[in-house]
């Protein structure tokens, strides 16, 4: 079996084997975000989930490789609607190359992804197929309901967490369930290893809005509250508005037409704790990954193996970022 | 086997069956663009080879619906790229939905595509995976390249074959190969109805660009000249600055600048005329319709059953807007 570092390496080893046709834009745009210092977990998740169930590692790379191409697509046309000028640090692929050719090139890392799909090494690979149009269904899924929400006055808890799991959940999921398919897993330990990627990535989620307000300012590393100053319908503020009493609603109205950024900050954080949506939250977020670790926990293959992901999964929870 | 009419009805009457969740705006801006009076000449190219191959064209539905959609994401993207207000007589997408929306939209359709694709009836699917996702890179390459070429100063015919090509021709072909895979047609057959509809997609596109220039404008149903305005890089104007002797290159430049839009227009037609590069393209459109033809003849089907597809081949040929 092999450690994390390996298996990145293995699939960073495979990504410099591709050939992209450097006269066209669209490649050198994506090759320009694919090399921007990802983390890499998504592919990291195929390989391991192939190694859990004794897979040919070879046979994930190009799955693997499918879902770290179509995450990156994802964030390419995501950035365009942010209208975000920097990515991890970097300027965003249509800051540097025009809306029109992040357009373009968003579109084709998609055809690519599929195209990584289509090559993979096993026969009958329609079931590969269903899995990853689905997910792909649902991501966009779950971005439709994220625009929409912004416009939208009142968003329930089971509409926040419907989005966040397309948004976030089910790509991590369908990665673990692409690797466990490439090495002929049960379809019951697919569906598994598929929830225990679901409820990781819900966990994930709910901590990225939680770090958001009441992560460390140094350990986060840009100033806290972005969510909070544009009064972004995360679950924190949600459950605050359902668990505020009057007094604390009307508070709480105010501080979001406050002007002054740092006391709107710390007035409303003072109401999610009040309230209990913090502590709402810090449970929530823990009841999904209680969750993702029972899935884990009913596969049947040896503790030992199981190691690598169990790792990965508390490297997620731990971080302060 | 069933005329065009008949054809087309059987595609709507399967496009209806379809549930799209009307609650998310990707689904009802998708169905606003798929129900804006196309043609359908793509799914009903599917359907017409699937035909001609004696298959069965209940499973040709699925990948025609693929082809259509699919074309119509592609509509849905260059729209926003090219700012285009309208299509067809009605607001486009991102006007009508905003952009965002927009890119979403088109993604999702992307995604539905590959949906249909997956769904195909037929056991091992992954050649037509594969034909249709090369044909999806192949558009998009098409795509980069256009946009490339609108900032360079020089595209050689063969560039610019090489791009009508990607952004027209293929899906055309595909689509056609996808009915004759469908159909059990032997690869040999299988590439020879590639071949007539790479072939008569070519010809397709430039008389696209002849008619824009030399159409009837009562005919032709919008002022002709548009591409001599903007000065785009079609095959007329190409031909004409590679053709032009000195003292007609001068010209030539100096109509490019002109503000006189009607001035500019009988210009530089009068140019193209005398240069030679009107009757060049005449001929090269000719010279492709007529390879189109000879891949059907070779096709080892019985001359009846080609007549659907000639006839269609035929009212495009014959088309005067």
């Amino acid at each position: 079996m092999q450690s994390a570092t390996q298996l990145v390496s293995l699939f960073e080893a495979y990504y410099k084997k591709q050939k992209f046709d450097q006269r066209y834009d669209v490649y050198r745009a994506m090759e320009y975000i694919m090399t921007m210092n990802g983390k890499r977990i998504r592919p990291l998740l195929t390989l391991m989930a192939c190694e859990l169930f004794e897979g040919d590692i070879k046979k994930a790379l190009a799955p693997a490789m499918a879902v770290e191409i179509y995450h990156n697509s994802t964030l390419v046309h995501d950035d365009i609607m942010d209208k975000a000028a920097t990515r991890r640090g970097n300027p965003t692929v249509h800051k540097l190359y025009g809306t029109n050719i992040a357009i373009n090139t968003g579109d084709m890392m998609f055809s690519l992804a599929y195209r990584y799909v289509g090559i993979t090494e096993k026969p009958h690979m329609r079931k590969l197929c269903e899995m990853f149009n689905k997910t792909v269904v649902e991501v966009i899924e779950g971005q439709s309901l994220d625009m929409e929400y912004e416009t939208r006055e009142k968003v329930s808890e089971a509409e926040y967490l419907e989005m966040i799991k397309g948004k976030t959940s089910v790509l991590l999921a369908c990665a673990l369930q692409m690797g466990a398919w490439v090495a002929d897993a049960s379809p019951k330990d697919q569906q598994k290893i598929y929830d225990f990627g679901l409820n990781l990535g819900l966990s994930f989620q709910i901590q990225d809005d939680y770090l958001d307000a009441f992560g460390d300012p140094k350990k986060v590393g840009k100033s806290p509250g972005g969510d909070i100053l544009l009064n972004k319908k995360t679950i924190l503020l949600l459950k605050t508005i359902e668990l505020a009493k009057p007094a604390q609603l009307k508070q709480l109205n105010q501080w979001m037409i406050e002007k002054d950024k740092v006391k709107k900050v710390e007035g409303i954080k003072k109401l999610m704790e009040s309230t209990g949506a913090k502590k709402y939250t810090e449970d929530l977020m823990n009841d999904y990954y209680l969750k993702s670790l029972k899935s884990m926990k009913a596969i049947k293959s040896s503790e030992e193996s199981k190691k690598p992901l169990l790792q990965l999964a508390n490297f997620l929870r731990a971080r302060e970022k």
